[in-house]
């Protein structure tokens, strides 16, 4: 019964790849695309197939209403990810085109086990995450994710949580607490899963964006934060 | 410093036009890809541009954690969807292909005022939503998406409830309640927002699935449902 309808396109340039190619997509967009405001803090989410689409979607959605300049880096290009429960997101850009010549003060590793062995295998992830690491900026990491971190030595000895089934894998190398959805000790900010990933999003917010701003996008979505 | 890696590239058919050409997107797939449950139950969620994207991604996530075969069905055409938090999302077809010869048991409108107002100002949503009242399945709205609901005339006199920003676009046509996070009335469920954006997928869950499933999808991430 659609089959008379036509649907409008238009054409955006999502990325430019080191190799000189362009990808070109076609978009859909709104008729008024949400603009971030420009406060100079800025936070890579990397985007890695297999990725929980929840956790990536609340912390890039969470940190933007928070105003919060946001850059989804998809950890193996720039190309569409399919993520653990089959949902394709599109990066921003390549991993390696976000950190060319840019600084960010956080870093978001969402979870989902597929994402987070991806990160885990990753030799870009580990040189990115000691260089943040030893530079003293903030990273954050939920569910499956801090499993990443523990590959890589970063923050050993930190307090830190993570997706219950995940600790196993966590209490030699860190201070394990099974008892809170979110746990920051130092710049390691580490969360359990999706159920608690609005707490995590709005904790690295209120680190970058201050409380009164954390608990207003709290607010508009319809949470309590404080 | 990532100037020397090269990024491995899969191809993958996402769809093809009702024009005859196809699209073809490299997309970064995890290794083990999450199996549909193929019990029969199949949702339909529609993408539009604008749509909020937390509010999408927690209803496809869940419900295919649910075990019900999910279809993204993108209101435009097949194209990447730029949400309102600038969120890009690849439906997996387009909504005209996803209608042709196919019945849902329930229909999944996320909320988002841009992903709202061009939800309301499609003929085809009007249509298919009319079609789906008339034989008795289910619709569930979210957000500002209720008052695509009330654009099409759709499920008048029902119990109802919006995000509140919405309600005085409600109030004349429903019976509107101010005080649940999910209102469930005959064949429409109808919810808040982002913060109640899991109680929304997990009741449509529950209806599909069964409370065993939802209370076990719930609990997996590390929520609880009942
Ligand atoms: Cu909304």
């Amino acid at each position: 019964m659609y089959s008379m309808l036509r649907w409008p396109l238009r054409l955006l340039t999502l990325g430019r790849s080191r190799e000189g190619s362009t990808l070109s997509l076609a978009v859909q967009q709104p008729k008024s695309t949400f603009i971030n405001k420009m406060d100079g803090k800025k936070a890579l989410i990397i985007l890695a197939p297999g990725a929980e689409e929840i956790e990536f979607t609340i912390a890039a959605d969470v940190l933007r209403r928070a105003g919060i300049n946001v850059t989804v880096a998809g950890l193996e290009g720039s190309e569409p990810v399919k993520c653990s429960r089959d949902v394709i997101i599109v990066p921003d850009k390549s991993l390696e085109d976000a950190v060319t010549d840019e600084v960010y003060d956080v870093i978001v590793l969402p979870g989902g086990l597929g994402g987070s062995n991806a990160m885990s295998d990753s030799k870009a992830i580990g040189e990115l995450l000691r260089t943040q690491e030893s530079a003293g900026r903030l990273i954050a990491a939920i569910c499956a994710a801090p499993t990443a971190l523990a590959k890589h030595g970063i923050a050993t000895g930190k307090s830190l949580t993570s997706y219950p089934a995940m600790k196993s894998q966590l209490v030699d190398k860190y201070c394990y607490v099974d008892d809170q959805n979110v746990v920051h000790d130092g710049n390691l900010i580490t969360s359990r899963g999706p159920g608690t990933a609005y707490e995590f999003a709005l904790k690295i917010s209120e680190q970058l964006a201050g409380t009164a701003k954390a608990d207003e996008v709290a607010k508009a979505m319809l949470l309590t934060f404080h």
